[in-house]
């Protein structure tokens, strides 16, 4: 007899980025027209000289650069960014507070197996982004898509209807992935007050937090003295200093959670891998001016994506921040076949609304999303020409 | 109100070696005793020098080395795993039956979310590795203890007793963790067989294999044509090459099957850390005679133990091999009591039986674990002398 499988991890749907990597495995590319990437919201080139070098030394001199750390990750890592926190938010974000994780998907995991068990339930707007999704369908919990307006954003009252007795926490993502839409400050504090008046955690993921165009804090949640209580906020070093492949991220959330918390990092992953860690700090105590000429240089690019979405005739721009663009599209072809064609026909690689919401939504077919991070302006114009020339083919 | 937290978090006990260290920082050591810290599996050491030069090489020149890769590894880290399994075993391994990690315990995590999920039951041989039982606590699937003999070895005929619906895998670690036993060749294959029959996973975590006292290939399970549809081993990269720090670790398993972990994999670490793959495949395809010079260090030094056990008077060795010596201790004291006094009386820091078994089991009380990989002759001498004087204090 065969070894047996579990329900849940069958019932999971595959990982969206390796189901678009196997697509352009597949195709044949247009002479004409050379690949433009986005698909996948990871910077491509590699992070600053000075922290490959300060990674690089310390991999050469340092012993512990090659063992076990704590489990919550090093406490050097860790004071900096709650300094760092403390001053972006305004509030009051203790060392004893911060977690790292082997990336912001283990800090999401780790969070949520916290917090939730099988046959709890938790909310996520919709669209959602992939791997939330995935963790929960994978842990048995059920996830409770929250309707999201023309612009991506959801409403408190919406969310109030959803609650039941087995409501564990709501799950909040700005600047957005996918639909790149930044939640307003007080929308965040409604649904912190709405997660608190209910018993119930308020997740705020915020990956893509260094690339917001607000300047300053982008809410005042942390300004809360008793924001432990409820909310919980991940981010990641990844996208801000170009370490996606040393899988570092972050938890900030009460002690007494992260002493949960604690028990699921040691069991999956013992401790953060030491070249990211030591590269985060790096990038916390040195990279501030750099990484401001980085965000920039999105916040340009997003730009962009504005002015050109307003030449691109029946398509419709739902929500635009950070490394997303996230579009309605007016061709009577479901969303998935049109992003094959795309790699075939136009030389572009990028990920269907099928894949943030179940298949059985009304715009799941109807909707891509558009990750320009690895796109300079000439590729963003050369993109825009290309979905413009589609444009006579397919209406 | 407060945010919730999940009940099967918090019945699962914390991270055994975070609470070592926390003895360790709570006691005043002995002034005549420098610390001997026998209390966790990691080489202190780093890594060759060429390894180390390897990764530092790649983070300053190959921009590969700092983004996301495949979920299931890079191609030649498991091409060449691959190949080194099909020569150690003499079986036919392909490289699509190789996943890479984030360490060993994500591989045996991600490997039980492809087998089992809430409310099912999985067979663990007592003791067992405190993080295989917390990662099946928090996944609410329950430990089915398997009684061990004297030696530590389990029986295939009470395992057999221990099969019901629910069951779904079987997992053995050896050499083992915390126990030092070796497992004969034949009773894998008799838990081959046995799983087989029933439908079950066997799980194999050879984490310590590269340390195994028998010369050649440790069990003949890959020589099975049909192995994949019920064998799954486990590696860890860590011990072998001291690259704990860097978390990677791999799984052997049928390609079907690692569809599935690759779920888990990209939900949880997207894709292993960089520098820990490229550190394992020069370690793979340059360091076998360094590598065979550590394993007869470890093998001279577990011959130490051996010898000097015999002059303990009281104490018994239930099992040494790889990185651990399991004894009983002759104390009437209950084993956490004594081993938080060895930290201040002794200088002696090591882990007590309570931490690889139910409190409640016979022997939870009176055994402990010696992790001596970091321990040379004279410490061992050193260790064997102190515990040897406490034996007049508190028989």
């Amino acid at each position: 007899m065969t070894a047996p499988y579990s329900a849940t991890i069958r019932n999971t749907f595959a990982p969206p980025v390796m189901e678009a990597r196997r697509w352009l495995a597949q195709a044949t590319l247009p002479e004409d027209k050379p690949l433009l990437n986005v698909s996948q919201a990871a910077p491509v080139d590699p992070p600053p000289e000075p922290l490959r070098q300060a990674m690089s030394q310390a991999i050469l001199e340092h012993p512990q650069a090659h063992l076990y750390g704590p489990v919550l990750g090093n406490l050097d890592l860790r004071e900096a960014l709650a300094a760092k926190n403390s001053t972006v938010y305004g509030g009051d974000i203790r060392t004893e507070q911060i977690a790292i994780t082997a990336g912001c998907n283990e800090a999401f995991a780790a969070t949520i197996s916290s917090i939730a068990q099988a046959g709890d339930e938790i909310i996520l707007p919709c669209p959602w982004y992939f791997n939330h999704k995935m963790w929960l369908d994978m842990q048995g919990i059920t996830a409770r898509p929250l309707a999201t307006d023309d612009t991506l954003l959801p409403d408190p009252r919406h969310a109030t209807a959803l609650i039941g007795p087995k409501t564990r926490a709501i799950v909040l993502v700005t600047p957005n992935n996918p639909g790149g839409a930044e939640y307003p400050a007080a929308l965040l504090r409604d649904f912190l007050d709405l997660a608190r008046a209910h018993g119930l955690a308020l997740l705020i993921d915020e990956t893509y937090r260094d690339f917001h165009s607000v300047d300053g804090a982008p809410h005042d949640l942390f300004t809360d003295p008793d924001w432990h209580d409820t909310l919980i906020q991940l981010y990641s070093f990844s996208k801000a200093y170009r370490l996606t492949g040393h899988r570092v991220g972050a938890i900030v959330a009460s002690q007494e959670r992260l002493a949960e918390v604690e028990k699921f990092l040691d069991t999956v992953t013992i401790s953060p891998p030491q070249t990211g860690q030591i590269g985060a700090l790096y990038g916390l105590r040195a990279l501030d001016d750099w990484l401001a000429g980085e965000r920039q240089e999105i916040l340009s690019r997003r730009q962009r994506i504005l002015d050109r979405m307003t030449g691109l005739n029946g398509w419709h721009l739902h929500g635009c921040g950070a490394y997303f663009a996230y579009v309605r599209h007016p061709f009577d072809m479901p969303s998935p076949e049109l992003a094959r064609r795309l790699v075939s026909d136009a030389g572009i690689l990028l990920l269907p609304g099928t894949m943030f919401m179940p298949d059985s939504h009304a715009d799941a077919n109807k909707q891509l999303r558009i990750a320009f991070a690895n796109v300079d302006a000439g590729g963003i114009d050369r993109l825009f020409d290309r979905l413009s020339a589609l444009d006579y083919r397919w209406r």
